[in-house]
């Protein structure tokens, strides 16, 4: 397959002009059959939507079309489109909650939208305008209030998608594009903290320096689903990607990866009472370790997050850590060291959907690394609590809660 | 994002029970409004689409849907399916030719139905048995004879799609699927086969070991139409995709890539006329080289055929040339060290859409690598004309061509 040479700029991604989904142009169709609230108690992720849903389209002629919020429901399109058969596709997720004052808050949506932009440049679709999309999103979460729970932990998730709807084949970049929004009420997603069990994973590689894997595109997901399967088969929860011939760790599943160590510079000090409780005794000097950005690694909000957090003085005071955020390459071997020397603390998954997760078991070649702990160590402890706080409007912490209007 | 361990194993392609579409029970619903054909100069690659279309759906519970033939025309599916979310789709590529004796036939196309079986496999889609897929093309193609050109070097291009169409959110396999089967009249990729250049490119990576590159992926496509658009800018067709510290040569665009070098056993003679065209003296002793299937290279049809044909004693008798097929790693290195010292005598681009065209120049950090000659060589006139008589039923070829009933 090929495009013709006559045809390959169509569709070009034009920054300088954006010609943003123009969210004072929105058209609102209310549903005329509004759902009753679903108990929160029998919401599963990404199973109940809400009951309407933002749609704009993208013509080349046109730019973007007013945008329409309208009853959730199906999508039509030629079966040639490229969202199908080329993988056009990207999306964000996000949360809105609603806090203590009544008010809904998204958390830090900009990060979002960024790398919206990014994502939909990457795969050269039509450019989108991240802070017009965030005022469609403000306007949804607004119109569909009703659907956030009140419970701490619950949220209304939203997942602003752009995908390709070009019709006709031919490899080429999609000139074409539909945005939507959609919007579901949603718990914590594992309702009990209990630890996840990794597999860590040579043979399929997840991302690649000059792939896509640092931007969050449909196409990343779908080939993690066979190895993840593989993993389930062995007891494992997720996978732990690793890379390259020194067996680098990069992500788990489809969320970012930390581990907790305890420093040489030797001042922090855990200690486990008889049912294997973590107790805070002293806990100082701790590196909290995560991969770099080098391409293959998802900028994840909550991984952004968590590594300001850790390294700036009031939260270290307020949760008397001393850590030391550290974006740098490590591998299963330094684990494995970590681990034999007793250094090796807490292992965390973080991403919007779950927040903080703990990781008590990682398992490669066989063998299993065993990390202490029943749940959540100090330091997940101390970086899900305060997002949570930020997250449902309990506490302000530089401009990172923001109002919907 | 992350997905319950509780559902990780929903959506596993269980080969045990391939439950295939039953082309049996295909239901025939006619288009009421059959449209004209049009002028074959007139077409362009994948924008004319023949009357109908097979669809088949599987649902988990009950397998494949009885197929049905009925009318082209858009699909409808839920915005949060697997298939916008997490890009779980798979297709492929496939040509019907009339030939002298009326009858219509596909090349190869086993290789077409295992790809299919592979590369569902590979994103863990629901299990599907690539014959009864082939016998549904058959069925189709007998419908739609009327859209087959008669002209050389027309055909009836087909598009087997297999969609992920689980509904809702969460990272995990779509035990959900739409099976569809798209028929166009397609000519001659390009009208003029004269060469294109390519601009190689490291920075973006195609794929890589571990990855999905090997298998007929729709996200395989989208990450390099940014790539592509910037050649364009530059004046170059397509990438010459590299991978490695050693700038590998992999792959053409969304072709299989072939280069033509003399052999240093030194039988291999050119001779160019005063147009800077081939006329071949005593073409013997040519190695005929492409990358190995380590699974960063689609194992195309196209490619397996050359490889085979170029092998073959009573291809290189028919046609003068003493061919030598290699599968191997080579480099922009070797091509320089080639070009310069004059053994660097074809370079092809290969694929169902173009089965064969030149490359006349590869641009690499500044610098142009230039191939003589000003149309298809020697090498890759007699591949595409065996080829293409091969496909047009002009020669029978080891059973290669397949007549649909």
């Amino acid at each position: 397959m090929a495009s013709p040479a006559s045809t390959q700029t169509c569709g070009s991604a034009n920054p300088e002009s954006p010609a943003p989904p123009d969210a004072s142009k929105l058209k609102i169709t209310h549903s005329k059959t509004p759902k009753p609230l679903q108990p929160v108690e029998t919401l599963r992720f990404g199973q109940t939507f809400s009951d309407h849903m933002i749609v704009a389209n993208y013509d080349p002629e046109t730019g973007w079309s007013a945008p329409e919020i309208k009853p959730h429901g199906p999508i039509t399109l030629d079966p040639s489109c490229s969202c199908f058969q080329y993988g056009g596709n990207v999306f964000e997720g996000m949360k809105a909650y609603l806090g203590p004052d009544g008010k809904a808050r998204l958390f830090r949506p900009d990060l979002n939208m960024r790398r919206l932009e990014r994502s939909c440049a990457r795969l050269a679709l039509p450019p989108i305008d991240g802070d017009a999309v965030l005022e469609l999103i403000q306007r949804l979460v607004d119109l569909e209030r009703r659907w956030i729970p009140k419970e701490s932990g619950y949220s209304l998730y939203l997942r602003p998608t752009v995908i390709a709807t070009k019709p006709g084949l031919g490899v080429m970049a999609s000139d074409h594009a539909m945005l939507y929004i959609l919007a579901m009420p949603t718990g914590p997603f594992y309702r009990v903290l209990k630890p996840v069990a990794l597999f860590a994973v040579s043979e399929n590689v997840r991302a690649w320096p000059g792939g896509t894997g640092g931007h969050k595109i449909a196409g990343n997901y779908s080939p993690g689903f066979l190895p993840q399967q593989t993993a389930a088969e062995k007891g494992y929860d997720h996978i732990l990607w690793l890379f390259g011939d020194d067996r680098r760790i990069t992500e788990a599943g489809a969320m970012n990866f930390f581990v907790v160590v305890k420093r040489d510079d030797g001042d922090g000090e855990f200690q486990f009472d008889m049912f294997d409780m973590y107790h805070l005794l002293s806990v100082e000097g701790l590196d909290l370790i995560t991969a770099p950005l080098d391409g293959t690694i998802l900028p994840g909000v909550t991984r952004a997050s968590c590594l300001a957090l850790a390294g700036d003085p009031e939260f270290q005071k307020e949760s008397s850590l001393r850590l030391h955020p550290q974006e740098m390459v490590y591998t299963m071997s330094d684990l494995e060291k970590w681990s034999s020397e007793g250094k090796f603390l807490e292992a965390l998954a973080l991403g919007t959907s779950v927040i903080i997760i703990p990781c008590n078991k990682i398992g490669y070649e066989g063998k299993d690394i065993v990390l202490p702990g029943a749940g959540l160590g100090p330091v997940g402890t101390a970086l899900r609590k305060k997002i949570l706080d930020i997250q449902e409007g309990r506490t302000e912490w530089k401009g990172w809660g923001v109002v919907c209007p």
